[in-house]
């Protein structure tokens, strides 16, 4: 069975509604995708930083659409491992496995993996939404398309848009 | 450069010195050693399901003695990896990275795995107590004596008792 590795934040977790909604609290004014679009997260939102350092901010951020019902097929078919750079953010920890639990609990603790560093992971598949985070991995890459990466052109991985595409690549074909 | 795993509870903190204060502040008793030699950490103490899932147990952990200068000196050779099997207990995980930044300041976040499966990761050489986690690694293995492994033999691993034995190993021939 082949492992594959899914990325949370942009790819499970849609963190950008959630800086939506807190920009329009602070500012008043709801930004759009194309708003934001091909600037980095800390470009578009100047308190980017303190939202996503702030106890409980990663409890309170919605599924990415598509995101349950996809990751329960992919489940059933490969050998999943959920991961997260999130040691980036110590009080983040718990509040992302918790997370987990509250809108995967199909996914078990034994298939999440906190870390600061991708590579260190064995795996055949990985879907992430930083080129970053690809660019090394030897296996089969997949992109998720988010604001800060829509533009970037002639990367080596297959791009993905929504959850529905990385079934039709993933589960179809499996 | 080579990789090297490195167990946090059992290695480099010392888990069975809380256990003794817990227990004595419990029941008046202080254990010893011998007295809990051969018998899972939950057999040996009944309590300790409570301990270990009470937010903030693992901030007051002690470190391993000789474990801070030890891990300074093999970060300096190897590619350090300090890994926990920590997701079995969600609510230890923020707790855990502040720990290790308490006592380990050196090892940065980018070298922190917490994860519920130690195969996943790959690297060269792995330190830990608990031979679940050695016997299915394919590199060079040592298992760190702790009461509950103290009387296991024939284990095809290389058994160290202190952090001194460690460095003889992995520092004098490194």
């Amino acid at each position: 069975m082949k492992r594959i590795l899914v990325d949370m934040d942009g790819v499970l977790a849609d963190v950008y509604s959630r800086f939506f909604d807190l920009h329009e609290q602070e500012t008043g004014t709801r930004l759009k995708l194309s708003d934001v679009s091909g600037m980095l997260e800390a470009e578009a939102f100047k308190n980017q930083i303190n939202w996503v350092t702030t106890p409980g901010f990663f409890r309170t951020v919605p599924v990415m659409e598509g995101s349950v019902e996809g990751l329960k097929k992919l489940n059933a078919l490969y050998d999943v491992v959920v991961n997260s750079m999130a040691t980036e953010f110590p009080l983040s920890l718990t509040d992302k496995q918790l997370w987990m639990h509250d809108h995967f609990p199909f996914i078990s603790w034994k298939q999440l993996v906190f870390c600061g560093n991708k590579s260190l992971i064995r795996a055949d598949i990985m879907i992430d939404d930083h080129p970053k985070n690809l660019d090394n991995f030897t296996g089969e890459t997949l992109i998720f398309t988010q604001p800060h990466n829509v533009f970037m052109k002639d990367l080596k991985h297959k791009r993905v848009s929504s959850w529905q595409e990385i079934e039709s690549l993933l589960i179809k074909n499996s």
